[in-house]
This record gives C-alpha cells, structure tokens and sequence, in this order.
C-alpha cells in the first residue's frame, strides 16, 4: 500500500530558518519519521518536495494508485486551482498538513484552496502534525 | 496535571443523529477514550459539555489551573467572541477540533473566533480528531 | 401528536412594551390560542420561551420526539449558528414566524441563520403569524 | 371590497413544471380556492398572472382602488424597483407570497426588492402560502 | 428637428400620488409645458410613457432619427442594461432626469444604469427638472 | 424536431449600428443562415426577437416542446432571472451565445444569470457564434 | 432611585488576569466605588455580572423600573442583538463601557450592536469609564 | 435677498487647461453671467473660490444669513463630511453643480458626501449648469 | 503643565445651530469650563478651534510641549488621516470626543481614522464629555 | 501558417478520470481531431499540454510567430496573471476553451484571468468546444 | 528649468519625531541636498512643505510653469482628490515618494489618489527616495 | 558581495514587444548596465530571469548568502505567496522594480504580495528603475 507525502513551497528550508515559526526538525527528519512510521505499518510512503507548482502536480499523477496523501502546500495553499484540480482529478484522498497556526497569520493566509476538498486539515501542531496524519491514515487505512 | 475537554452546543447529540456527518461514537465513548488515554499518562482529564455559551465560560473559569485544554466548540466556533475572550482572559492553550470538514460545508462555517488564538487545529478527522489532540498535548506537555 | 412552540430572547415582554412593533397580545395570549387550536385538533403544543440560546436548545433535544415546532428566535435569529444546528440535530421540521417586518428594519435584521433548514417562514404578518404557522402545520400533519 | 392576487413571471406554469418545487396545484386552482375564501365573506378577489413587469404595474394602477394585495412577484422579486414603486404609488398594503423557500436556494433569491415595504412575506409555505395571505388579510380588513 | 420624452414606469401617477415626493403637476402638464417649450423653438418635442422596459426600447429605436431625449428611466434606473443598450444602439445622447433627490432616498437609488453614457443628469429639481433639461437642449442644439 | 432561436433587447439592431462591435451581418442573415442550417439536417428553427422580458418568456412557454435554444439575452444577461426561471420551469436545454467579448467590456457585464443553467456559453465569437451554436446542438441532437 | 450595573462575560476576571489591557482594579473595586458614588447621591445601583447572555437579559427584564444602566458587555458587544433588543424591549437609557481601547484591537471588536441605541458610549479609559459613565447618569437624572 | 455661489479646488483653472473636459468658459465668466442673472431678479450673489476646505466652510458660515447657494465642491465633493456639515449647521439649502459627467470618470467620483443632503443636483452640463442652478433658485425662491 | 483643547470644523457653531443634536451650550461655554476646571488643579488650557485641517496640525506641531489633548475633530474624525499622523508624529496621548452619538448617525461616521491611536473615546455624552475627558486627564496625570 | 493548441494543468488526464464532468475523449484524440482539421485546411496546429505555468509561458514565447492559437489554461485560468501577460507580450490572438460549465460550478471558478483579452471565450460545450474553437480560427484566418 | 518639491502634512517633522520610521535627516537637509543636486545640473529646485491642503494646491497653480515635480503627500496620499485634480489641472508630471514602506502599515495606506496619474512611485527607501525622485527626473529632462 | 537580480515572467521579452509600456532597453541591456554599476564597487550581481515560479524560488535558496536582492517579479507579483515566503525564509531583504505604472493599470495589478516585506519599492520610472534599485542597495551597503 503506497502513501504519498508532499511538501510545496520553500519546506525543503524545515528546520534551518525561522525556527520559531517552523521548528527545529528538518524535512529528512519529518521525511525519516514518517518513513518508519509506515514500515511498521507494513506500508510504503513515498516523499517529494518541489518548489514548483507543475512538479507536484505531474508527481501525483504519476503516483495516482496511491491510496493516501499528506500535503503540505505552503504558499500554493492560497494560489493553486490547479493543485486542487490535480487531487480530483486523480480521486486521491489527503489530510492537509501546516505546521504553524495560519490563523494567527495574515489575512490572505486564512483561505485554502485546498481544504474543500481534503479529508482532514490539521494546523498549528508542528511537524508534529504530519505524523498525526499519518497515525489518522493508518487508522483510515486499517494499517 | 489536569486537561480540559469541552464540548459546545449539540455535541451531546454525537452518535445518535447524522452520523454520515459525525460518525457513530458517542460524546461518552469520546469522553472514555480521552479519560483512558490521560490516565495511562498520570494525567486528569475533565470533561464538560453544555448547550450553554456562559456555562463553558464558567468551567474555564473555574479549571483556570489547568494545563491545556481541548474544544469543540459546535456552532459558537463562528459567533462567540466571549469564548475566545475567556481563553484568553485564563491564559489556557488549547486545541480546536471540529469533527466534520467545516471548509466542505456553507461559507459561514469557514470562519472561527477561536482559531487565532489555538495553539492548534483539527478538522474533518472525525471524532478520531479528539484523540490525534490529546496526543498532541500529551506530545507537548511530555506526559 | 405533539408540536412545539419556542420563543426566543425579549418575546416574553410581548404586549407590555413596543405595541406599535409588536402588537397588545401578550405571549400568554399566543400560546392560549394555539393550546385551544391544537386541542381542537386532537394534538398537543408544548410552549417554552427563554432568553437562553442554550435552554432553547436544550428544550429542543429533549422534545426531540416531536412531530413539528414553531419557533420565533427573536434576536438570535441573526447570530445563532447552535440554534440552527439544533434543529438539523435532532431533524424536526419547523415553522419560523417574525412578527415584525424584519425586512423593514435594520440591515442586520434581513439575514436568519435558520430561515435557509426551516420549512416555512412566516414575517411581519403580526401575533397573527403564529396562528398561520399552527394552521399550516396542522395542514401538512393532517390534523 | 376587492382584493388583488397577482402573479408574476412564469407562475402560469404552476402545477406544470418542477412539482418538487412548487408543488401540484395549477394556478387557476389557487385562484379558485382564493375566489371561494373571499366569496364567502362578501369580498371579490380579482386574479391577474403576466410575465410582463409592465403590465403588473399597468394592473396596479388601474386596480388602485383595490384594498390590498396579494403578490408572488417570482424572479421580478429580486430585480423590480419599479414594481415596489408601484405598490408605493398607489398606497396599497400588500403579503408578498414566494411559494419555495428562497432563502434554501441561490443567493440571489435572498434578497427582495418589495418585503421592505410589504406588510407581510410567506415564504416556503407551498401554494398553501396563498390560502394564508388571504386569511390574513380577511383578518386585517375584518371580512 | 426632433426631441424625445421619455418617462418610465409608475411617472403616470405623477401628481396623483406621494405629492410630498414628487410634486402636483401631472405628467400632461409637464408634456404640455414641454411641447410649447420646443414649438417656441420651432422643435417638436414627442412625448411617451410607459411602464414597459421593452416599449421604452422599441419607441427609441422607432424614433432614432432623434435629435436628442430626455428620459426620467424611473425604476428602471437602476436595474435596466437594456435601456441604457439602446441609447448606445441608437446613438442618441440624452439628459436623464429625476424628479426626486435619489441619493437622499434608499441606497440601491443612487446608482444608474444610465448616467455613465448621459450627457447630463439632473436630480432632486422637481418636475422643473424637465424644463431645465429642455433648456440646455435648446442651448446645445442651438435652438 | 424544433430547435428555437431567441435574440433579447435591441438585437434587432444588428448590422445597422456599431458594426465595430457587433458586426456588419443583420439580424435577418443570421436567422436566414440558422434556417438554412437546420433545413440541410432535417430540423426546424423557429427565431424570434424582442424588446420585452415578458415576451421573450411567453414565447419559450408557447415552444416548450422544442429540443433546443440558442439565445442570446442582450442586456437582459445580467438583469433577469425570470427569463433564468422560464428555462427551468419548461426545462429547456440552450446555449448562450454573446456577440461581442463581455469580459471586455464594463464589470456589470461579467455576471450572466443565465450561465449557470445554460448548456454552453459562446462569446465573442461575433455573429459567426450563432451557427457555432447551431453546429454544436446539432451534433448534441445527432442531426 | 436605582441604578444598573450589568458587566458581561470575562468581567468577573477583571484586575487578575491581563492587567496590562484591562489594569489592575477588581470587578468589586468597581463595584463599590459605584456604590459610594451613588450612595451619596441619595440613588441605588444594582450591581450584576455574568457570563450568560440570557441572564443578563433576564436581568434586565426584572429590573425594568430602574432609571438608567451602565454596561460593559465585554464579548457580546459585537455579537449579541439580543442584548440590544432587551434594552430597547424594557425602554432603558444605558452607558456602554469599554474598558481598552476596542478601536485599537482586532477588526471585530470595532463594532458593537449596542452603540446604536446607547445613549453614551465611553472607550479606553481603563476601568475609570465606570465612574465617568456614573458621573454623567448622575448629571443626567440630576442626582 | 442673497445667494452664495461656492466653487471649490481647481476652479480657479477653469476655462484654463483641459477645455475638452471643463470647456472655455472661465471663472470669472460664470461669476459674471450669474451676477447679471440675478442683478435682473434684484437679488444678490457673493461668489467665492477657494482650493481650501477650511476657507469655504468660514465663508459658509460668515454667510449663514444667505438663503441658496450653488456649490461645485470640485474634489471635496468625493472627501469632505466637514463640508457636508457646515451647510447643515447653517442650515442653507443648496444645488450641487458638477461641469463634466462626473458618472463616466473614476469610480471614486460616483460617490457625493453632499448630495445626500442638497435640494438639487447638476451634473455633465457643462458651465452652462450654474446658469440652470440659479434659474432653478430663481424659481423656487419665487424671484 | 499644559494640555490642549482642539474643536475642529463647525463646531465654532456649537450651541447657535441643531441644539437638539449637539445642545445648548456654546464652545465659549465649553471652553471656559475647561479652562475653570484647570485652574483649579493648577494646569493650563490651551484651546484652539479651527475649520482647517492644517490649522489644527499646526497648532499640534506648535504645542508639542503639551502632557495631553482633548480633540473633537468634527468631520474630520472621518476623513483626515494627516491629523492622526500629526498627534503619532508629535507623541501627544489624546482623549477624543463626539458630542453626539455618531454610532447611531449615518453609516460613513461610524469610522475615526483617530481613535486607533487614541487613549480614551468618549461618544454621545453631550458636552458635558469635553468635561469627562478633562476629568480622566487629571486622574492620569495626577493633578 | 502555424496555429497553437495549449492545455494547462490536468488536461492529460483527459478520458480517463471524471468523464461524468469533461467526457470520454483523451487528449491525444482532441488533438488528432484539430490535426486533421488544420492539415484539411494547408495549415499546421502545434499541440502542448503542460502542469507547469511556466513551460505554458516558455512554449508561447518560443512561437510567437504564430497566427492564432487555442487555449484551455484549466486552474490557471483564474490565477494566472503571468499567462495573461504572455499572451499580451507576444500579441497572439486566442481562443479560450473550458469544456465544462465553469459558470455551474465554485464561485471561484466564474473569473478568469485570460477572458478580458481573448478574441473569444468557448465553455461547457465538451471537447467538441476545441473544434469549434479551431473552426473560427479557420473563419477568420479566412483558411 | 523649474522643478518642484512639495512635502505634505507633518513632514515638517522629518527627523525630529519617529526616527526609526523615518530616519534622521530633516526636511532641510532633504532640500538642500536637493538645492545641490539640481543646481549641478543647472536647474533649479523650488521647495514648499504645508500641512495645508489648500496651500499645496495653491502652490501648484502658482508654479504650473514647473518641468516636473517630487511630492511626498504625507496623509493626503490617501484622502485627497483635490491634490490629484490639480496634477491634472495643471499637466504637471511628478514622481511620487513614501519614506517609510506603507504596503508594511495599516490597510488604508495602501491605497493613494496620486499613484493612478504618477509618472513614478518611489516606496520605502527612505529620505534617499527624494535623491532618486531627483535622478530620475534629471535623466528624463536630459538634465 | 553578492547582488541578485531576479526577473519573473515575460520580462525576457523586454524591449522586444509593448515598447510603449516597457520601453526600448532588453533584459540583457539591463543586466549589463547593472553588471558594470556592482564591478566599479567591487560588488558582484548575479542575474536571473525564468518564466517558472519555481526556479525562482529555487534560485533565491540557491544565493541564500546573498546581501541583498532586486526583483521584478511580473506577474508573479499578483499571485504567489510562494514567492514572498521564499523571501521571509532566506531572510533577504530585496528592493521590488515594476516598469511600468502598476497603478494606472488593471485593478489586479495595485495589489503586490511581495511589497508588505520588501525594503522598498520601485514603480513607474521604466527601466532606469533598476538603476535606482541598485544604486540605493549600494547606499544601504555603503559600497
């Protein structure tokens, strides 16, 4: 059973800048977790980062036999049609993923062209938030 | 160490109406699992669900020495100010759980008064989403 | 059969102050009527009014047995989204009666949380909406 | 003493076209049913249906001796100033009827242009709405 | 040479009715004062009111060989893309009348469908508004 | 089979005035080269034009056997939702066509209400939009 | 001669928690300085706190005889209408008090649904507005 | 018997610089035509032009003994309540005069602090509007 | 010490115009109990009114000395955002006062482009709120 | 003469996921279909579909020189100002396509950013919407 | 060649007041650096700072013979269209300069009248803005 | 040091197309003149154009140790929070460049993502507007 783990915009940067917003653990740390996390699931995550719109589009039509995603859009949260589009069109379903507390942020951040169509949205709660998706997949999943 | 578990408005329904919205485990199933769960961890939690905006008001006021908290607000996550004013006048970091995915429902269900100030947010995880908090803060407080 | 009539925040002061808004019928008056309608007709009504949005709800839960409600939710008509959620809850049908003409009022008054799940709405028809709300559900109940 | 019963764009359908909607009934049933009510308490009611805004407001005018009104405007609700500026011309007191509920349908069904100066909206009562506004009426004007 | 009158829906009842809002003269005293008016000038001014959109547009389109009109669009100020089409059809320009101060009255009267391509518009000047439009016709036309 | 063509308010001018934005071609070669079109597949079109709201709907209830519309609404696109209703209520399929680029042009000319409804929207295409309607039911219909 | 003094959600807080937003005095503080102040002016204050909406409306409704009312309505300033029509219900002229300076927090709490019909409205004078809003209903009822 | 005529920022350029928008005519030639109309009509008009608001409002309120005034406000039109006030702190009912079409420029034109409260509005007719705004004084002060 | 007391547009004009808006007494009046009051505690006013916005910001540049201010900026409050540079530039706290209740006003006076930056509003109270404001000064500046 | 067809973001999924919404042909086959249309007509169609914005951009600067081109831009159609642009740089006219109704579906679908300056706009007629696209182009390029 | 510096509301400040916003430099090192800059190039620099709308107009109307102007508007930026109107009245080309970054500060310095008619926006680089307002003039003039 | 300069979509099109808007000079003039401009102060600029948001940002986490950026985004500007995250997360303070008057344009382009954290802002002064980027970095440097 394949599980596939997106990072967009500027999150390849985890855990080496802005700490207080971000935290301290890098993407390979979060990627490391989550990859251990599934093994002991008997399952397989396959993890992409890219800062490129196009990128994370053309990855997940490539993975669409996948049975979960996690994703973690950054800015492309606000401005993407097309990443929304991408997840209907290949009919996956995904828990979306911000590691700091958008709310608390500026306006324009409040609005997510992903959240209509996700199947959970957790925000604020870290990097740890990434493996409380991957915990509610497996129990999703029946991993 | 205590943690607070409040429910807003109809969540005493849980279970027994709409559950293709809300799933079939009751407020006491919830409220079970979470006592389990903080209890295997030598932690306290108190729970409290009211039809009553001023009630919940009181019970924070009341449990202002607690450590954290977890809510779910119902309707008053879109209408009530005095509940924000209230964390915020305790002092109490808590977390938001909404059970369906307020983003996939009408326009006026995507705003929250308490979001700004959470120190985390989870939503459309089902009543899976109390759990996936209480480990967040269990994560947090290093329980 | 049994029917429900609620009256929400300030409607208990009906027929002793504001008589050019609200009329000179006192809410003993309305809910006389309707008892002596209702009892003709082989139903009962059970009247409640409060200026508690959670005593309303919790009214509405515990006669969740009802066949059919009339509510005028005074100002929480415009900021209740637990009101609405109420009904949706326990899935009872129901008649909203204003007995002013919001419509001609402030602009904060044109907008109902609950007119977009009710199955009727009756406004600026006077005390005497009430009746026509009773004689409609009597219609649709068959009684 | 005569009543008016106006109906706007496409009510001709009535009965027709969209039953789920609007209902069985045709439109000359609802103005047989409205002819009988008024009959027996010694009024005349006269019917009028156009899809012409113009030839409603040519109506009015020449029914300005009329004592009140009854009107489901249809689509012209949300777009006809010039239809409220005839019911203010004239000086008739006028129940606007809207047969669905339209505040459970699009937006712009929301909002209409003649509630502001009616002396009573029936909304989402189904063709039943009629039968009220002319109770109502009856009452008002003491028939 | 050839001027137009154009009065909307309800300027018909014009001295009849709301006299506090529009005045006592009626509209065959405003067309007759008109008509002397253009005949002093050796102008022929031609007269036409209708509550209908559609025969406002049909009498332009009849009359296009036209100097210039004047027009109090009534209602349809604000609601008519149609009317304002076809003056820009027509090519004709025009002085747009009102008899009553618009922007002292409900907010969707201050806006016009027609003052964007008007060569004048003149508000709140009582039917003396009519005579004033003429007049600068006269001086425009050099009459 | 009866295939309808509607143009709305001062279509009847085309050809005649601002041939820069509308084209040289007449109403009459339009409707002249849609006959043609549907004589060679064995169907009829029926045209018709009006400067009236309310004809425009009592004509489509007189049709409302046809298979098919194209309409092109004029100025009534972004004004009534009673011809919107009159598609409903007789359950007519149609495409809309536009002539010149609204998008292009003033921002009340961007909302149509009929899109929403519509089967297939053409702008900008000049008249040559027509018989791109015509060809396309065509090919809908197997004619 | 009484007096009221209605202090709304959070309020009961005052001078323990965030005394660099709201000082350092306590809700009794308050209390019995307004108390003294009125005591030797021969008058009565009533003195009510509470985190229930209904109850400060319950309130209200009893204490309809008083001359006139102090409050600060704390979160329900800008979302209870209730509260608003319990005032204009019991006919009562009131001072609304705003402990910090609203204007300078966030967006929502710029508007108060009570302003409207308040006859004073004092902002940002730390809990001093208190004494200021007494001083002025004493001038006011010539104590 | 004395009127004002007010012109406001820019007007002293009249006739100056951008003729295809304000035409030829300068200040100084409308202050003329004016004072010789109303010399006719024995009454008196003190004109004044000043790119200050604080300037017209002190003239405004020197000539509080006045019993019309023309103003064009020029850009104050669009930004200034205090001038709005000081013709209703005095009490002056007035005529707002625009020389181009203020409706076919910029949005932020669209929208008049003082019409609200003027007794009469000239728009788009050129210079040739002070002229229609004294002969409408002229007329209702029955000169 | 000195504080200042600055009366913007027409409220030179108090107590001779509207007194049933703004009162009887005059800014002489008002003044003179400001300066009275004072006296008294061994401080000095400076008062200042002026219909020019840059009178007021000069007069603030020149008195940058001053320990407070008390404003009431007319109508200005709405549409000077060079006044409230003008207090942030010189670093005077202010108390602003409306003497009437401008929430209760037209829609355009419910903003202050001040009363962000303001310590203390005071809105409604009369004239008597210049005095409030003098008598909060003092409790701060512990005269 | 070269003619460009270009398809955004998800268009390659074309055929093979929700044919419910954008019907049963791939994308290879549409492009087929233009092939031998354009090779009918002694003219050339070069075909690219990307998910990346910037390879759009890219591919239209690289073939600048040719005479027309049809695009679908899928999401990017309403967040692509950059698309926009290009088509403006290179002075390319174009065709917009949608194949499904966008005007049916999310709000933020009804805007598109490439509209304003398309020479023609083509939506919710299925794929069979390309080959009219690709039939005006032929008209006007008189092929 | 004259060219023009005007500085708006409360720039008299400069360097006085809110350094770290500001900077340093005070008005007249501003001008005379300037002075310097032009009389290098032989031209010559007229400098005028008011807080005075009026007055910057004024100024404006006086100087019209100007090759080009620099002004920072202070406050106005956002307020006033008189300012915008004499750049327009007087065909003046001028470059617009902020010192601080006002897209960093509150919303409705977001928005300026003059941006719309600026041959240049020069936005938070500091008193050094003025220097490069003053480059960029001389290399357009060919200074 | 290390200088970036960045150019976002379809400015490798400058001084090829719309030289009307962007003027005559190329990227490569651009480039070259700044080139040389950063040599003389032993500066080095490293220069970059892509159409791709993602190389972009790519880029910039490339030359995180950069001292200081230039960036005209195009029309990137309107639509990627991607972009300015790539910025807060590399910590770069960078100077915004628009060629053309953004402001005198569409009503899109007056709203920039990048401008809240950029440290100036450049608009209007054509390509010369690169030059002043660059010399106030080598200012703020001290170069």
């Amino acid at each position: 059973m394949k599980i596939l783990l997106l990072n967009g915009p500027n999150l390849n940067l985890l855990g080496q800048r802005e700490p207080e917003t971000y935290g301290k653990a890098t993407l390979v740390d979060v990627e490391n977790t989550l990859k251990v996390f599934f093994q002991n699931k008997d399952a397989e995550i396959v993890c992409f980062q890219s800062n490129h719109e196009g990128q994370l589009i053309d990855f997940l039509h490539k993975h669409k036999d996948a049975a979960y995603a996690i994703i973690n859009p950054g800015g492309l949260t606000h401005t993407s049609v097309s990443l929304r589009d991408a997840f209907s069109g290949v009919g996956l379903p995904f828990i979306e993923v911000h590691i700091s507390n958008v709310h608390a942020r500026e306006e324009f951040r409040h609005h997510s062209y992903l959240s209509g169509i996700s199947s959970g949205v957790i925000v604020g709660c870290g990097t740890h938030g990434y493996l409380m998706a991957a915990d509610l997949i497996a129990q999703r999943l029946e991993l």
